[in-house]
Order: C-alpha cells, then sequence, then structure tokens
C-alpha cells in the first residue's frame, strides 16, 4: 500500500518576481502526514530539475512508480509522515507543463492581458522567486517555521536559498546533491547548451512556436538527452549503454548514422517529450545556471553563508559531475569556521549525481538521525 | 631557441579504407630529430582530437605557441630529439582544414571525380585507418620497426590500435588520457551532441555547405564550446570562468541572455572558428565514437588486450570525464593479469583531461624514465 497522493492547488493572485514584475501565479502542491497543533512538525520537499510536487506515494495503486522520493518519504521512513508533516510544491515554470499531474505558471500559461501565451515575455524566476511562492503556500497553510527544508539537486539549491534568505525560518536544511551557488562547469553542461540549442533551431522562433505547425521537438529531445547524461556518470553509462560492435552497422556507414547504444538512449528520453514544454525546460535552465546565493551580497559567499542560522546536513554524491562533492564539502568546512553548524555527508554509488535521488537507501539512516536530534 | 618546424607531405594514391573504399589520400607530416643509420630511433606521437602534426617546436621564433606537446618533447626533453627520431602525422578529415598549416583529406577535399568537395560522401574513418595512413608514412621514411607509439587523447586511442593491430610493430606504447575504447558517456558528451545540433541546424543542410552563403557556423561555435567544457572540469571552470553577479543583466532579463562568463568562453572558442571545417569536425566525433579496438573481435576486449605485445606506460587524469582514469587502470591491469606488460601512471591536476596535453610536467619524469628502459 502506498501512501495516497492527491494534488492540491495554491494561487498568490499578484506575486512579486526578484526582477520586479508582478503577476498572478497558480501551482500545484502536494502534503504527506498531519501538520499538528502547535503547527511545528512541517518539513519542506523542494523537487529536482524536471520533477514535481509527487515526492512520494501514489495518485492510483496501478500507478507505476511512486514519487521521486518515496524511498525516504513515508509512514516509518526517514521522512517520517506519522512524525512529520511533509509539503512540497510545483515549481514555477515546471519543466513538465504538459503532464496533467502538475500545476505550474510560466512560459505556457496564457497571460490575461494578451489571451496568448507569455512565451518568452515571461520573467525569468530567480531560485529565492521559487522560495518566496513556497513561502506563500506555507502562509496559506499557517505554517510560520518548518523543521526543514530538503532536497535533491534544485531542491538542495532552493533548500541553500531558503537558508540563507530567511534563517529564522527553519531548524535544519538537508541539501542532497546541490550547492549554494551553480558550479559553472555544470552551467554549461547541460543547461546553457539547452539554450544554445533552441537558438540554432529555427522551430524554436524566440519561444514563439505554440500556435506553430511545425514544434522545437528535436531541440527538446536533446535538451533531455544532455541532462541525463549529465545527470549521470561514466561508469554508469558504460554498464548500462553496451556498444554492440557486431550488430552496429549505421554508425559505420555515415556520420550521421548511429550505434545502437545512442538509439537506446534516444528511446528512453522520448518517454519524456510528451510531457515537457521546451520553453518551460530553457526557463528551469536559465534559473539554474543565474543561481548563486551571494548574489544579493555582491558575489560574497562567505557572508550569504555567514546568515545561516539553520543546522546543515549536506549530501553530496562523489562521482557527480553537476554539483561536484568537494564543493559541497568545501562549503560545510566553510559554514563551521564562519561559526555556524554544517555537516557533510557524501555517498558513493556510479550512478553520480542521480544517486541522491534513485539510491535513498544510503543516506536515509542518515536523515532519520539527524531530523531525530532536530 | 624553439625547435624549428617544418611541414610536409606524403600522398597515398589508392588507400583503401576498413569500410571498403579506395580514395587518394594526402596528408601532412612533421619530424624532428634524425633518424640513425639502423632506422630502430623512431617515436611515433599522434595527436589529440582537434591539433594536428604540430606537436613540438615552431614555425617561426615569432609564433605565440609552440607545438602542442613542446614540454615533452625537444633536445634533452623526456622525448629527446637528441636521441630519437620523432614523426608526427596529420590525421585523416583534421578538424583544423582550414589552418593552412595543416594537410588532411576529407569532407572538405575535392573529390576528383565529381570536382565537388566529397562532403558526407567522404568514407566514415576508423581509428584503425588513421593508423594504417600511417604506416604508409612509415614505410615511405624506410621505418619497419618504431621505439614508441605515443599521444595524448585521441592520440593514446590510436597508440592502444597500432598497438592491438600491429603487435610486433613497435617496442612500447605511451597512451596518455586515453582508453581502448570510447567510454560511451564520453561519446554522447560531446561527440554525439554535435551531431545531433548539426542536424538540427538548417544551415548544415546535411554537409552540403560549401558553396552556400550561410554557413552552419553557430553549431561549430557550440561544438567547440562543448569539447571545451568536456576536456577541462569543474574546478578548473570554477576559478577560470568567474561568476560576475554585480555586473551581469542579460541573464536575469532574459533566458536567451547570457552572464559573463558564458560570454567569455564564447570569446575563447571564437579564435578557434576561422580555423575549423564542421563536417571535418563531426567525422572526428564519428570516428572516436565508433572507437573500440575490440571490433575486430566481436567486442570481446581480452582478445583484443592479449594481442598486444609492446610495453604500456598509461597515463590518465584523475579528474578526466572523457576517459575515466579508473577505466584505464583497469585495463592495464587487464592486461597484466592476460601476460602483458603494462603500468597505468595517474596523474592529479584540476585541468582534468586537458592535464595530459597541457601539464606534461606532472608525467614528463616518468616517460623519460620509461622509454630510458627500453
Amino acid at each position: 500500500m502506498s501512501l495516497k497522493s492527491v494534488k492540491q492547488s495554491f494561487e498568490i493572485p499578484a506575486f512579486s518576481f526578484t526582477c520586479g514584475r508582478t503577476l498572478p501565479v497558480r501551482l500545484g502542491y502536494e502534503t504527506y502526514g498531519t501538520l499538528n497543533e502547535a503547527k511545528d512538525n512541517a518539513i519542506l520537499v523542494v523537487h529536482y530539475f524536471s520533477a514535481s510536487s509527487h515526492c512520494c506515494g501514489k495518485y492510483q495503486e496501478s500507478d507505476p512508480l511512486p514519487g521521486f522520493w518515496d524511498g525516504l518519504i513515508g509512514p516509518g521512513k526517514a521522512v517520517d509522515t506519522e512524525k512529520y508533516f511533509v509539503v512540497c510544491a510545483d515549481n514555477l515554470c515546471n519543466c513538465g507543463a504538459k503532464n496533467p499531474n502538475v500545476i505550474t505558471t510560466g512560459p505556457m500559461t496564457v497571460n490575461p492581458e494578451t489571451g496568448k501565451p507569455y512565451a518568452l515575455d515571461f520573467p525569468v524566476p530567480e531560485v529565492l522567486d521559487v522560495v518566496n511562492t513556497q513561502k506563500h503556500l506555507l502562509e496559506q497553510l499557517g505554517i510560520t517555521h518548518l523543521k526543514a527544508v530538503m532536497g535533491p539537486s534544485f531542491g538542495a539549491m532552493t533548500s541553500w536559498q531558503w537558508a540563507v534568505a530567511y534563517p529564522d525560518m527553519m531548524d535544519a536544511i538537508i541539501p542532497v546533491i546541490g550547492t549554494p551557488k551553480l558550479p559553472v562547469w555544470g552551467g554549461f553542461n547541460p543547461l546553457q547548451y539547452a539554450i544554445k540549442v533552441a537558438k540554432i533551431d529555427p522551430k524554436f522562433r524566440r519561444g514563439n512556436y505554440y500556435d506553430q505547425e511545425e514544434q522545437p521537438t528535436d531541440t527538446l529531445r536533446l535538451c533531455l538527452e544532455m541532462m541525463n547524461v549529465a545527470a549521470f556518470q561514466a561508469g554508469y553509462y558504460e554498464r548500462t549503454y553496451k556498444r554492440d560492435v557486431s550488430a552496429d552497422r549505421a554508425c559505420y556507414e555515415s556520420v550521421l548514422g548511429q550505434a545502437s547504444f545512442e538509439d537506446k538512449l534516444d528511446a528512453i528520453v522520448e518517454l519524456s517529450v510528451p510531457f515537457v514544454d521546451l520553453n518551460h525546460w530553457l526557463y528551469t535552465c536559465r534559473t539554474c545556471l543565474n543561481y548563486d546565493v551571494s548574489r544579493p551580497y555582491g558575489g560574497d559567499l562567505d557572508a550569504a553563508l555567514a546568515r545561516i542560522k539553520a543546522k546543515v546536513l549536506a549530501i553530496p554524491s562523489r562521482l557527480d559531475v553537476l554539483h561536484p562533492w568537494q564543493f559541497v564539502d568545501w562549503v560545510t568546512q566553510r559554514i563551521t569556521w564562519l561559526g555556524g553548524n554544517a555537516e557533510c555527508y557524501p555517498i558513493d554509488s556510479d550512478l553520480g549525481h542521480m544517486a541522491g535521488i534513485l539510491e535513498t537507501f544510503r543516506f536515509d539512516h542518515k536523515v532519520r538521525d539527524f531530523l531525530s536530534r532536530l
């Protein structure tokens, strides 16, 4: 029996973006467990790049897979829904804008002033804007203090941003496979690449493709592929996408031909295509690319980290190429040096970055213990 | 005083590709040092992906930079040109087809039968074909046995291929930052990406762009960028491409805007654009993607490695994402297990893959010692 997932939604009639624009916003969210009378048992979970507020459970028992962190969240699990009230919201510009289980506001949303999709007229959200939408939701739920903010990858980035922006709001943060500023290497690959490919694709039309017959689907496919590649690492790919030198022909006959291992990845990527909007994908890329908690402090990372009052349990993955574990390790040491309370718990997995999402068994005991001591 | 570099060329009137096609081929080469009377002091150096036969020295003293491995090759250096005769040839489909110091045959070459460039009608070379062009050159120079075959990256791949295909031809190989089959992860990123972007770009026209007004230059730029990113690693990028959150504007105003760190990489990439032909780049990508020394043995890597008679000194770089050092380490252990003679000497550098090209000081003493014992 899985936890029963129910998608709800909340509205912010006039949400102010950091850039100065103000727009109506509506986003989905899911909750698990029960908010206690003191309203002090809430944990905010933030989803990763291409995920949604579906952080655990199933909508129906027949769903093929549960929410993305089901291994970690549920009755008796590390994030025990019999003790904690778990809240998870869909991000602004959520990539899965075409997924019926996602409720988001972004470029695909119809601008009430024009009756047409915003497309690239939608403001570029900062991670701080994502934090602020979640703060609205918590206020609507009557929650003024959180036990913890946690999440993998983009969820980790958001957790760091929460702790810097609103240091009194939570007891702890648990950033998993994520850093307090996006490493530029992981910014180029695969995020900036995605934006550059879209610019080359004439079907992209600077984001105005919604009413066109030809859609920029090849660019979307390549974006999804590049993210998959970067999110794993060489060893995992070597065992998953095997060469077949005996059967392959096309890749030897033409530079545009493919090997079977390339076809295999194409087929996996294709499964996601129907659910993703390219503009939303590119917006999420740009939001990540721009992410740096030190921005309000003129780029002084020490100034940002020194604001953190939450206890920090940072969990990087040693073969992660997007958010290198060495950087996470350095950040936790730096926080301790600055008088804070931070711990780094690196995990080893051939899945690289994705270990923080797919292999929660490598750190669930650590999370359980950490939460029990708050 | 630098060594004096002189470009020469050799022709193979009817070169037989592995795929069965036969074409006239003309390639450039450079030599350093003197071939002794016994003709047994030759070392074949093979260049990396985007380099050329200019492996050391300068054409003119005013050249801003010497050849790519000048730190390793020269009088009194680890590959001592007072003892050894160094030969280095331009690859088939050399990326720098527009560089006046490169002589190559590939898609940009005029097909004598049609009077037009081959474009994608040029056969896809295998690394074995590159080896065979070099074998022709050595025969023309009267060299029937090599002291060693060595090179970084593509040069390492070619060294492995030499040792498997012609095991009696050399005393030793020194593959630096390269594996005997391309890891698929490093095949997708950045090699297959390059080919996929070209397919999306209407200016590419399936390679028939030579007589067109609009050139697929944006795709070429992105190809060059993706290679630069993959060839280094996160730490190096972090210190080289710094964020400037105070000065940046465009990246916060539009999803298509860029941060200054992105502009900086664009500017570096732009320096290479005039010298590179996109088709040649894509061919080199496909040649690498297809590379697996076990192909003639049905994919049995043990069968390929067991053929090697040369002593092997393999030098991987620990933060290399394209050719993981763990794989190189495993291969050398496997060769020893199979009765061969192989040693792995991993280096540590924040340059990742590029350490094998730019930081020869990390392994030149090892190369000197290894060569002195042959």
